[in-house]
C-alpha cells in the first residue's frame, strides 16, 4: 500500500479486490486448486493439473469479453471455463478435457467470491481496529472534559467528550467482533457440482472436498450450500450494522464540526472550488454515505435468499454486484472513520463556550433535584419551570433568576446555586463508564493478540 | 449498435453511458455549455469559452486519477475543475480563470448526471416499447388458447394464454407511460452556485440559467434543486415499479418453462457447462435478478432524500453509485423481457395436457355453479366437495365420479357434465378483456406517434 | 374531527381508516355493492341483494376471530365470506347462497383496500396543501431576510430564509401533484373472480364489472389486475418520495432549531420529564421518523411485485400490513410538517448573529470574484486563501485582515470591502427564484380550484 | 397456549407480546424495578417503592389515551410517567415524587422493549427448534429417495429428498444459533438518564445500574447505549437472515406442491371460497410473505442507526413499529415452516414419475463422463449433445437414441447405458452429506441441552 497516507488506500485496495480482473483470477485460482486436489487423489493426471494451473492466469484472458458474455450465457463461469479449456488445449488436448472436471459454474463463482471476501474483510477489520485505538485515545484523553450532551439536537445536561468517545469505542468493539465472526463464517468452500451431490466422483466426493478445502485454506461445510445463502446474509447483516455504527460516529462528528458548534473538527477537511473558507468534513461524509447505502444493499441480499431448489433463478444473480458494493461501502466507512478519529481536532474551549450558551438553563434538572429534597418533586419542578420561563424570556442568567425567587433562595443560597450550576458537578458516572469501556477494550485487544 | 442481435446490446450501451469516461465527458459538456452561455451574455470573453470548449474532451484527462481523488476531496468536480483549468491554462491563462465561473461542484455533477439519464432512459423506453409490441402479438395470437390459470401455484380454473399476455401488455403500457413521465421530469438543469442563489451573477442569474438550459436542451426549474431530490426519487420509483412488472413477467415465464410445465419456453435458452440437456431461461433470470435488486436501490435513493440545508452530507454522495446501478438494472430487465417475449416458444399442446392433469377437478367451480341453480349453493358445494374428495382419493376422472352420484346426476346428465368440464366453456370475459387491452395499446401507440 | 387542534387529528383518522374494523367494513361494502350490481343486472334476486346489504355491517361480526383465521385459512375474505353467509342465512337461506356470488377473495380484499386508500389519501393530500400554504407564507414574508446557507453543515455564502422556504414549497407542490396522480391511479376496481376471467358470468362479465365500478365510484380497468401490482407500486413510490421531501424539510427545521443555531423553532415543542428547559422539535421528529421508515416499506412493496401467475404466493400477502403502514407514516409526516410550518417561530436576529459568526469569512467568495477582475482568478484565490488563513488563525475580523494586505487593498479599499462583506449584497437571484415559485404555487392553486 | 393445534398459536402469542397493553406493562415493570432497586440502595424510601410497584399495573391506565399522546408529546414514556405519578399520588403524595426518579424516557422505553423481545424471541427459537427436528426426520427418512434436482427451475441431475431436507436442516441450525446469540446480545439493560451519565445519582450510578440489572435479570452494559443501536441492528440482521432461510424452505415446498409437480404437499392446505379442488400451501405463503417483508424492515432498522448525539431525532422513533413487525414476521415464518415440515406429505412416486419426465435426458451428464473416459471429454460431449438433440426432437427415450449411435454403442452397451441412466447410480456423496448434517444436528442438540 504505497499511498497509505492518502486517506483512501484501503478503499482503493478493496475496490481492486472486487474489480473484474481479480474476480476472474480468484475463479481461476479455484479451478487450479480443483485440478491439484483431483490430481492428488488420482482423479485426473498430475500433468493435466499442471497444465491447468499454468494456464490459470488472468493476464491470458480477455476479461471484457468474458463479462460481455454473462447476460446471454447466464454467468461468468461458462465463458471462463470455455476460455480456460481452450487455453489449456493449446498446451495439451488431454489436459483440456480435465478442466473444471465434475464441477458446476456456481462452485467456481462462489469459491472465487469467498476468496475475494477473505482478503477484503481483513482490510476492513484492520481499519476498524485503527478506529478502536483512536477512539480509546480520545476517551482516555478527554475523560474529564465536560461538554453539552444533546438530545433531540437540543442541549440536555452535561456529559464529557470522553464518554462520547467511549460510546463510539464500545460500539466499535462490538461491530469488530461481529464482523470477524461473520468473516470466519463465510470462509467456506463451495463444491457440490450440478446438483450438490458431487455425483461425478462416486464415493470420493467427500475426500475430494476435504482436499480442495485444504488447498484453498477454506473451511469445508457439511454439505454444499448453493441455494442456501444464510452465511452471506449474516455477513451482509454484520456489514450493515458496521456501516450503521460508523455512520452514527460520522453523524456526531459532522454535527460537532458545524460552524455554529465547532467542538471537534476533522484535521484534514476538504475544500471548495469556489469558497476559500470552506472546511468540509469529507471523512464524515464518506461514512454517512455508506450508512445511507448499506441498508438497501443488505435488503437486496436478504431478499435474494429464498432461492429456488438447487440453483436460483434471479436471487443468486442479484448478489453478484450487490455484495461487493456493500463490502466496498463498509471499507470506505471504516477507513474514513479511522482517519477522522486518528486526526480529530478537539476544541475544549468551544465545548465550554457552548455549555454556557443557555445561561445555565441546561442545569435546570439538578436544581429541581436539589429543591425536591426540600419541597417535594412536583413543587420543585413548578418553581424551576417558572424560573426557566423568566430566564429565557428576559434573556438573563439562570442563576440570577433563581436567586431572586424567595421560594428557591430559601433552600438554596447563592453558593449552593453556583455549585449546582457547574457542569463539572453533574457528571455522575461518566468517568466510571469511560473506565469500564477502556478496560474492556484492553481485554479485547489482549484476546485478539492471543488469537493471532 | 453493431451487436444488436446478441441480446445484450442495450445493456452494454447503458453500462457505457454510466462508465467513468462518459460521466466525466458529460460533466465537461456541462462546463463547456456554461462557458458558451456566459460568453453569449458577455459574462466571460468569447475566446475563453472557445478555449474551455476546446479543452473539454475526456480523452485529455486521466480519468482514474480523477476518480481516485473523490474520497479525499469530496467529489469528482473538484479535481476535474482543477484539471480542466490546467488544461485550459496551457492554451490561455486568461481563459483558465473563467473555467467553472461562478458555479459549484454540484451544478456540474448533477447536470452531467441528467444528461446521462436522458440518453440511458431513451434506450430503456425503446426496449419497453419492443416488449409492448411482442406482448400484444402474443395476446392477439393466443386470445383463444386455453390454459390453466394458477393461483397459489395450484391450478385454479381455465384462462387463456392470450389473457395472460394481455395482462403483461396492460402493465407494460403503464410502466412505459410512467417512466416516460419520470424521464421528462428529471431532464432539468441544475445551476445555482454555492448556495443556490447564483450570487456571482448579480441580477443576471435568471437569464444565464435560461441560456444554459437552452444550450443543453434541458428544462429550467423555478429554482435550483441541490438538496431537493424528489425528481430523482420519482424516477427511482418509476424504475423500481418497472423492474417489478418486468420481474413479474419473467417469473411467469420461468414458471411456464419448468421441465414439468413446459408451456412456454425461451427460444434461445442458456446451456450448462456440464449438462447437455439443460435449457436455462437466461432472459427470465436477468429480469428476475433486476427485480430483486431494484427495491433496495430505490430504498437507498429515498433514504438519501432528507438532505441537510443547501448541500447534503452523505445523502447526495450515496446517490452517485446507486442511481446508475438502478438504471442499468432496469435496462437489463427491459431488454431481457423484450428478448424473451419476442422469441417466446409457446406450446398449446402442453397447455392442453396440463389442463387435463387433474382429471377434470379444476372444473369443480362451474359444476358447483350449475348445481347451485337447482339445489342452492351450499348443498351444491357439499355435493361437489365430496365428489372431489372421491375423485382425488381414487385417482379417477372427475366426470365419472360426478356421473355416479345420483344427487348430481339427477340435475346434470353426462352431456351437461361433458360441457361443464370443457375448459373452453368456462372462459367468461377473457376474450373481451384481451380485446380491450389490445385496443388500448393501439390507442397508446397512436398517441405516442403523434407526440413524436 | 373534534380534536383538530391537537396536532395529531389527521394521523388518528388515518390510523382508524386502516384499523381492522374499517378494513372489514370496506370489504363488506364491496360485497354489498357486488350484490346490488348483480341484482341490477338480474344475476341474483333483488331480495338477496337487500338481505346481503342488510347484513354487511361490521358491528355484527367478531373482527378478532376473523383476524385470527387469516394465518390458517390464507386470507381475511375466506372467514368473512363464511361469516357473512351465516349472517345472511339467518334472514334468508336463499339469499345466503348468493353471497360473494362468482367472486374471489382477492376481488373483495383489493377492492376494500382501494376504498380505504381513497379516504386516507384525501387526508394526506389536504395536509400537504396546508403545508404548501404555510411554506408560501414563509417564502413571501422572509423573501429578503438573509441567513447563512450551509453546505456540508458548514456555513457557505448567504442565502435568504425566503429562498429556503421557497425550496420547500417548490418540492411540496411536486409531491402533492404526484401523490394526487398516484391516488387517482389506484382508485380502480378489482373484479376478476378465481382466474381473472369472470367465468361464472359468461358473457355478462364486462357489463357487471362496469355496473360494480359505478356502484363504488371506482374506475373500471381494462382487465383484472390480481397479480399486477404496478399501480400500488407507483403509489408506494409517490408516498416514499413524499416522505423523503417531508423529511428534508423536517431535517432543516431540526438543524435550524439546535440550541447553537436557534434560527427557527417549532412553536409548540415537546418537553422532557426530567429537564425543565428542553424544547424538543417533536413535529420534525415525526416527519424524520417517517422518512426513515418509508424507504424500507416502499422496498417491500416493490419486492412483492413479481407475483406468480394469476395469484401470488407470498407477495400479495406481504402487502397487507405494509401499504397501510406506509400511508400512515406519510400521513404522520404530512401533518407534522404542516403543523411545524404553520406555527414556525422564525428568528431573523439569530440569523444575523450567525451570519457574523465567522467574522466575515463566509464572504470570501465575493472577495475572490471582485479581486479576480483585477488580477485574474488564480492569483485572486491565492491572496484570499492566505487572508482566510490569517483571519482564522488569529481570530480577527476578515475585513481587517483583507484591508491590511497591500496586494488586496490596492484594488479594494475599505469601502469596497465593506460592501463586498455585506451579506445583503451577495444574494444574486434569490428574490427572483422566490417570486417564480410563489407564482407557480398561485397558478397551481388556481388549477386545483378549477379541477374541483 | 390452549390453541396449540391451530397452527397459529405462536404467532398469536407474539402478536400479543407486542400489543400496546403488554408494551405499557413492560414499561411499568421497568419503573417498578427501578423503584425497588433505588429503595434497596436507600435512594428512595421503601414505602415509595411499594406504592409505585402497587400502581404499576396496566389495567389501571387508559392505554389508548397514552398512545394518542405520542405524536404531540414525543414518546410513550412522558404521558405514562405522568399517569403513573398521578396513580401513585392517589396513594401517597410523597411516593409520587419518586416515580421515574432520575431516569429518562428512553431508559424505560428501551428496557421495556428488551423485556418484550426476550419473551418473544424464546417463542421464535422454540419454533425453529421444532422445524429442526422435523427437517432432521425428513432427511433421515428420505436419505435414499431419489428425486430430480432443479437448477434454474429446470431438471438437472438426480438428488435425494433426504439431501434437500438436510440442506434445510443445515441452514435451520445456523439461523437458530445466530438468533440465539443475537437474542442474548439484546438482553441488556438501558439505564443512563438524560445524558447517559446517571448524573442524578452522583457516585452511586454504577451500583444502582447493577442492582436494576439484577432486578430485571438483564445484562448490565459497560455504558448506556441510548444512541448506539448496533445490538438491535444485529438482532434485525439475524431475524432477516432467519426469514430468508425460512422463505427458501417455503419456496421449495411451494414449488414441490405445484399441481404439475406434486412431490411434497402440506398436510393441511387452505381451501378456496369458490373452487372445491384447491389445496393452497398456506404455511408456505406465510413464510414467503415474511421473507418478502423482512428485508425492508431490516433496512429500516439499519437506516435508523446513525442517531444524533445522545438521543436521536427520527431514528429511534422509526424503530418503534418496525422491530415488533420484524419479530412478528419471523415468528409467523418460523411457526409456518415448523407446521409445514412436521406435517409434510411426501410423494416418492411423484418424484419417480418426474424423474422420468425427460425420457432419460437428465442423465446426459453421466453418459458424457463415462464416454469421456474412452474418447476424451470434448468428443464425448459432442456425441451426447447430438443424442440429446435427437431424443428431444423426436420425443424418443434417450437410451434408445444413445444405443443407436455406433460411436456411443462402441463403448457403452445397452447394459452399461441402463446402469448409467438409473438415477440411483448417480447420487455421489448425497448420503454422506445427509449423515454429516444429521450428526451435526445431534451434536447441536446435545450442546443445547447441556446449556440449559
Amino acid at each position: 500500500m504505497p499511498d497509505a497516507h492518502s486517506g483512501a488506500a484501503s478503499l482503493r485496495t478493496v475496490q481492486q479486490l472486487f474489480a473484474a480482473t481479480t474476480r476472474v483470477q480468484r475463479m481461476l485460482d479455484a479451478e487450479a486448486a480443483l485440478a491439484r486436489a483431483q490430481a492428488a487423489l488420482g482423479i485426473i493426471p498430475a500433468s493435466a493439473a499442471e497444465a491447468i494451473e499454468g494456464a490459470a492466469k488472468v493476464e491470458r484472458f480477455d476479461v471484457q469479453a468474458l463479462l460481455n458474455a454473462i447476460p446471454t450465457e447466464g454467468n461468468l463461469a461458462i465463458p471462463l471455463v470455455r476460455a480456460l479449456t481452450s487455453a489449456v488445449a493449446r498446451v495439451s488436448a488431454e489436459a483440456a478435457s480435465f478442466v473444471h472436471w465434475g464441477a458446476t459454474s456456481q462452485d467456481v463463482i462462489d469459491t472465487g467470491l469467498v476468496l475475494q471476501l477473505r482478503e477484503a474483510l481483513a482490510i476492513v477489520l484492520a481499519d476498524l481496529a485503527r478506529a478502536d485505538v483512536a477512539a480509546a485515545g480520545l476517551a482516555r484523553r478527554y475523560a474529564a472534559t465536560p461538554m453539552a450532551a444533546r438530545t433531540w439536537l437540543q442541549q440536555a445536561t452535561p456529559t464529557t467528550f470522553g464518554l462520547k468517545a467511549a460510546g463510539w469505542l464500545d460500539a466499535l468493539l462490538r461491530i469488530g467482533d461481529r464482523l470477524q465472526e461473520a468473516a470466519d463464517g463465510v470462509a467456506v468452500l463451495q463444491f457440490g457440482a450440478a446438483s450438490g451431490t458431487l455425483a461425478a466422483f462416486g464415493s470420493r466426493g467427500v475426500a475430494l472436498s476435504s482436499k480442495l478445502g485444504r488447498e484453498l485454506d477454506l473451511c469445508v461445510p457439511d454439505l454444499p450450500w448453493h441455494a442456501h445463502r444464510d452465511r452471506l446474509g449474516s455477513l451482509a447483516g454484520a456489514l450493515g450494522v458496521a456501516c450503521g455504527t460508523l455512520g452514527k460516529i460520522a453523524r456526531d462528528i459532522s454535527l460537532l464540526s458545524q460552524t455554529e458548534v465547532q467542538e471537534a473538527t476533522e484535521h484534514a477537511p476538504g475544500g471548495s472550488s469556489a469558497m476559500p473558507h470552506k472546511r468540509n468534513p469529507v471523512m464524515a461524509a464518506r461514512a454517512l454515505a455508506a450508512s445511507v447505502r448499506a441498508p438497501g444493499l443488505v435488503a437486496t441480499l436478504l431478499a435474494a435468499m429464498p432461492q429456488e431448489h438447487e440453483r436460483a433463478l434471479g436471487g443468486w444473480q442479484a448478489e453478484w454486484d450487490t455484495l461487493p458494493a456493500l463490502v466496498i461501502a463498509t471499507a470506505d466507512a471504516a477507513e474514513a472513520v479511522a482517519e477522522a478519529l486518528e486526526h480529530l481536532d478537539v476544541h475544549p474551549d468551544a465545548m465550554n463556550r457552548n455549555l454556557e450558551l443557555t445561561g445555565g438553563l441546561i442545569m435546570a434538572e439538578p436544581v429541581v433535584l436539589a429543591l425536591a429534597g426540600h419541597v417535594g418533586r412536583s413543587p420543585a419542578r413548578a418553581l424551576v419551570d417558572a424560573a426557566v420561563e423568566r430566564a429565557a424570556g428576559q434573556r438573563r442568567p439562570f442563576r440570577d433568576v433563581l436567586a431572586e425567587d424567595p421560594d428557591i433562595a430559601r433552600w438554596l443560597d447563592r453558593n449552593a446555586l453556583e455549585t449546582l450550576l457547574r457542569p463539572e458537578s453533574y457528571l455522575g458516572a461518566a468517568a466510571d463508564f469511560v473506565a469500564r469501556v477502556l478496560a474492556a477494550a484492553d481485554a479485547r485487544r489482549g484476546e485478539r493478540r492471543r488469537a493471532d
